[in-house]
């Protein structure tokens, strides 16, 4: 499951929800970060990816555990803007910092999608108390395997 | 459950997805109508309304039960628009007619909510064969008392 | 889904839990009667059959809708006794009258499940208000499938 | 959640399913042991403790993680014996290591039950690698939270 990675590249987005201000990675070491790509426009983050990163966010001590979600639109840009991501995020009350993704100068891709090499969405990305990537994962993943990932990347 | 009420007003909307031509009640007679309206940022649309609505589109014989979608949007009219309506239908898979209610001249609410004097979505209401409304409920109902009311419509 | 069958045959059975006095369907008619066929150590009748019958017990009116657990043990006698099923109720908390299935002279099928002509539990057989066999499946069917039918037998 | 705890004490039991030898807690140091603690008629064991059990059994290796479910009867002790254990197991399709408790001399708490002060069923009680008891728990517990917890034991 877990793996050796490369260290997570910084943040660099558009904008955020849910914070007061903008995070960085640099300043969470010394937590594990969960980091959920989505796309409010899909099936598989909705039912699935969101109402677990919702689960992690409770259930750990936030000094412990950083739940960050990433918006990252690669398809339908048109009608997934920040102002359709606010009303998401209201509607269904996550609570947990939310950022939007760069849109990027060359191509549909937004830039931390690309510097995470996401294939995807949901993708959920797991990094250590030392910034270091240690699984990525396009697709959904049982809530035993995650808390078991982070149980070890907590220790 | 089902009781006897009024004739369902004709459909008055602005567009239609998932059919080549807009549909009508009165060219329905003979079919128990299942009208499901929803707005597509709403959780418990998304979550149980829908699901069950194609879960009866797969269910009954056309010539049956004709379900149809009303995306009735009342708030947060921006972002819930017919453009964002197609991507959210086709990530959806979602297959039965979807009719995006009227805009109002007078108000948030649109033209069809304010006719069938729905309260909210999701919105679940029954019309008999004779075009007769027999049954609307605010919120979620299980999906064997939507199938006993719709097996007491039919016969 | 429902179809004309033959009469039901009386209920010749061993024992009941749940009711002052033996039921028979010679007094039920007028009533749809759902009689679930079951087995304790049976894994679908547990975690399906069981529960959805006691959905219909709790959704529709007794003058309506007379639910009937039958306990009908074709392997494993041995274990599933009738004590064994006394307590198997107590825990799960089933409220709807259940019926012993009258052991066989002549092999290990019992008496109702031969003359109702079960493969296997869980069975699901409906009877309607003439006390007539529509329906006998075997294995699961979902909520909205039995609404359905139990709404057409109502009408 | 997880806490520093006593040494999980030697198993006694009466009997075994799914394994050819005994296991003993003394040979499996170096594994996280998670040792569950249901009856076979205990509706909270069947369709959540159990299951989960068996999702365990599947996710890890071996020789990290060994599941025993322990067959701690303390009511109803003469329909939940020994030859109804063998049928719910093989019914239910269980893979992994299953003891039946000892029963007791002096009342009708199984001696493993008394020994490390279950409280009823399901009971979770998780035991880390040098066979210390790191967690006990009455009811039931999330995926997410037993995933979290075997993998900080197994780091």
């Amino acid at each position: 499951m877990i793996s050796r990675g490369v260290k997570a590249p910084e943040l660099v987005v558009a904008s955020w929800l849910n914070t007061n201000q903008p995070l960085q990675l640099e300043k969470l070491r010394g937590r594990v970060v969960v980091l959920h790509a989505f796309q409010m426009l899909c099936p598989g983050c909705v039912t699935h990816g969101l109402p677990q990163a919702a689960t992690i966010h409770e259930l750990y001590r936030r000094d412990e555990v950083q739940v960050i979600g990433l918006h990252s639109v690669f398809e339908h840009h048109h009608v997934m803007t920040f102002d359709a991501l606010k009303v998401f995020v209201h509607e269904y009350r996550l609570q947990f910092p939310i950022a939007m993704d760069m849109p990027s100068d060359s191509g549909p891709i937004p830039v931390m999608m690309k510097k995470l090499n996401l294939q995807g969405t949901p993708s959920l990305v797991l990094i250590d108390k030392d910034g270091v990537i240690r699984y990525t994962h396009l697709g959904s993943v049982s809530d035993m395997q995650v808390g078991n990932m982070i149980g070890q990347l907590l220790v």
